[in-house]
């Protein structure tokens, strides 16, 4: 794969200075637009050792403005960063709608040189490469560009480059001081292996011959501008990306009866039973969050229902068991403007717990295929996509060791109603009660149809629903409290 | 002091019951009438040990809807805190308009427990409450509700419950078990004084017996909803409290010559000389980068200047010899909703570089005595204080070690002409010039008087203002670079 790139390119000093005068303006120029028509780009910086990625890096930001790009490293991982899933540092720093974000390495570099140490074989390493080429994609049908550039060098350069490092004496932190032959040979197998695997049609790379300093630069340069240039005139590139990468979801359903239809509505308890069951729950609960404390164990937990289901009420029973100290409950209302130039799952990941602590979500970002579907906020293709995408974004947390339970809270249309009546007479519930609510309410049958799909694609092994019966209040409210104990027991033990 | 509230004062069991009841519907409804008017309620719960500070916190999370109400600790540190100043950890977790936040300690922690134990000395306790009076009355004139709770135990309270506390097997981190009482009296004398400190006018102690459980966390929501409700009915409570605390400013020069006219704008520099002096500085700042790097010293330089002074070409050129990992430009543009839910000094906060990084603020902070006064958007009181406030905040960086450089780039009122006019004639450089800049050009003499204000205010020892002469560029360019090496040098050495 690489050898096909050792071609011996070179460039003049004189050719370079009249290229890089004329790239220079072009790329302001269409910086500007990118700003105004709200394109966030991504330029991905990865390569060979010595092939100069820092000094690429800095031209860059000699060219652009450097106003609206940030360049980020991750070398220096901070505690906040560990205590999170993986992807969280990615997260927070990719470029929102208008601005250039330039990433050493991103995504890339950890599962190369994993794979390059040995640390994790093929099939991790295509794993990894499954989840990224899956998150790419994601980010793409969104509308940001992402560009991603292989700096590579011929043998002979790269060992040139290596005596070079080795006899220098400035100070450059985190840069090798070369990797032995056999370290090498085990790194360009990974890396081309994860190319291989990456090389998408939505979001392919672009190798640059580095043997020479000033052909790498302006080859990267004019890469970055040919592919801006083609975001901007190319107008539908995001919708056809997007329907070209629609995954396949299973056949949604249309038949009358539901999932939902198989929870026992029935089900109530009496004040008596409620009491006992409340404060044997509640003490363990509080037994638990300290013990996940300890273990260093984050919780999400998601609270979904229909409106009137009591959501609140079972979060403030939880809350109240847990010292205040140890949780967060996240109320999920309109988003933020700094949200809005963000994929709609970055402010989920803003706020995610860190080790120890629990997060409550007040609705979530099944809003994607819930609200979002029904009140056609979301176009098909992306609430549809938005099954895979929460699934790996759930299968992330599972696997940092998050501990993740979400709940369904279901009533009745009637119970529904008999609680809006009641709503409206009581003078200090009357608030929660709204248009919006008995709009909501005619569209019964799309959300139920919707909640049906949603856990027909979301519960996973890893991350089930429970479905919980909540015409009676205090059933709800057990059954929420004792999901949590088994769940977290599980988890913990 | 503190005898005073040693009054032996109880609850039976059914009176708490009914005046929870009600106190429960009233908070309820003051929250979301705090909602409404967007108030941001900060609660400081401070007091002795064992005072029940936990349950008082966990209670009023049962009290209050927590959809809208954060708790905070500064128990566990993150490396990410401890590498910003002091008061970074406050700032980010400080309400927004509209929320309540409820801080453990808050800002007296650190200082009251330093002093107790012998680690500062009473002046030095003074100092910093000092910043704190400073920050609460900034906070109070930005329309935050400050409540600040103390928690007295009487002596023989107290040893009963650090009696319990030792037998306990139940696991609570970050709970002490029991000042010697020695200390303790160390504790209480440090403890007092700075309450008198900070027992302000504007942002009272509210003192809370707590010997009785129930008595206690009555009062403490029965001084919140007091409190709240005070702020929701008097309405002009915040306009009282900032012209009462309007600080004392030096008398505003109207004199015809100001500062700048000490600038002599005739500096200017050969090509050959330029080219010479920006090799060899950018070298310098190259090396010096990294060495702050490795000092974990932080630095943030701010720009501020006329239009078309030349700005942006001078942070390129500082950028250009900065590895593109180390810094980062801020462009201070229109705040996002999530900033302008916050006090103004938010963003700037939000913004700050980890230990070892840079900060290049293109406009900056300086905007409230700038713009803000010439436009009209601040009150005179706003920006008067502004002066205080920012003097406050820069000492802060400077104590906990940031390297801070502010620089003024002046050119006169013909220089601008001259470069608007050339700025229409470039094609790529037409879109920097707009209407408002030639609107921001005839209000010359009060944005000059505005900047003589701002130099005179907030020129200290620790942070002064570097005029640079930029009629001739390259002579700007190597002005800010010789002094960005020259202080960087003697920060570092």
């Amino acid at each position: 794969m690489f050898e096909a790139i050792e071609l011996g390119q070179t460039l003049s000093k004189a050719d370079f200075k009249a290229q890089e005068q004329q790239l220079r303006a072009q790329l302001l120029k269409i910086q500007r637009d990118l700003i105004e028509s709200r394109v966030a780009t991504l330029i991905i910086v990865a390569g060979v050792e010595g092939a100069g990625k820092g000094e690429v890096v800095d031209r860059f930001n000699k060219w652009f403005d450097n106003r609206g790009m940030e360049t980020h490293a991750f070398w220096d991982e901070t505690q906040e960063e560990l205590e999170r899933p993986q992807y969280w540092r990615f997260w927070r720093r990719l470029p929102s709608r208008g601005s250039i974000a330039v990433m050493f390495g991103g995504w890339y570099w950890d599962p190369i040189h994993q794979r390059a140490a040995g640390n994790i074989d093929d099939a991790e390493l295509d794993d990894a490469m499954q989840h990224i080429r899956e998150l790419e994609r994601m980010l793409t049908a969104d509308g940001m560009l992402i560009i991603k550039l292989w700096f590579h060098l011929s043998p002979t350069a790269h060992e040139k480059r290596m005596k070079k490092r080795r006899g220098m004496t400035r100070h450059v932190p985190h840069v090798g001081n070369g990797l032995s032959p056999k370290e090498y040979t085990a790194f360009l197998i990974a890396a081309e292996r994860s190319l291989r695997h990456t090389d998408t049609g939505g979001c392919p790379w672009h190798m640059i011959e580095s043997d020479n300093r000033r052909f790498r630069d302006i080859s990267a340069g004019r890469v970055i501008g040919k592919l801006m240039t083609e975001r901007l005139t190319e107008t539908h590139v995001v919708e056809r990306l997007s329907e070209a990468h629609e995954p396949e979801v299973l056949s949604i359903s249309d038949q009358q009866k539901t999932i939902l239809d198989k929870v026992d509505l029935d089900a109530a308890l009496s004040r008596e039973d409620y009491h006992e069951l409340l404060t044997r729950y509640q003490a363990q609960v509080n037994e638990l969050s300290w013990k996940a404390y300890d273990a260093k164990r984050s919780t999400v937990m998601v609270f979904e229902g229909w409106d009137a289901a009591g959501k609140g009420g079972s979060i403030r029973r939880l809350t109240n068991a847990i010292d205040a100290r140890l949780f967060r409950v996240i109320s999920v209302a309109a988003p933020t403007d700094e949200e809005l130039a963000h994929h709609y799952l970055w402010r989920f990941w803003r706020q995610f717990p860190r080790a120890g602590y629990m997060a409550l979500y007040d609705r979530s970002w099944y809003g994607r295929v819930l609200v979002e579907r029904v009140e056609k906020f979301a176009e098909q293709h992306a609430w549809m996509a938005a099954y895979r995408e929460i699934n790996d974004f759930e299968e992330q947390l599972s696997q940092h060791g998050t501990i993740l339970m979400k709940f369904w809270l279901h009533i009745s249309p009637d119970m529904q109603l008999q609680r809006f009546r009641e709503r409206e007479k009581t003078p200090w519930k009357k608030h929660k009660i709204t248009e919006e609510d008995w709009r909501n309410r005619n569209k019964w049958d799309d959300y139920r149809r919707s909640v049906n799909d949603m856990v027909l694609h979301t519960s996973t092994g890893n991350c089930p629903w429970t479905l919980v019966s909540a015409n009676d209040k205090y059933n709800a409210r057990i059954e929420v409290l004792k999901t949590v104990c088994e769940q977290l027991k599980h988890a913990l033990d």
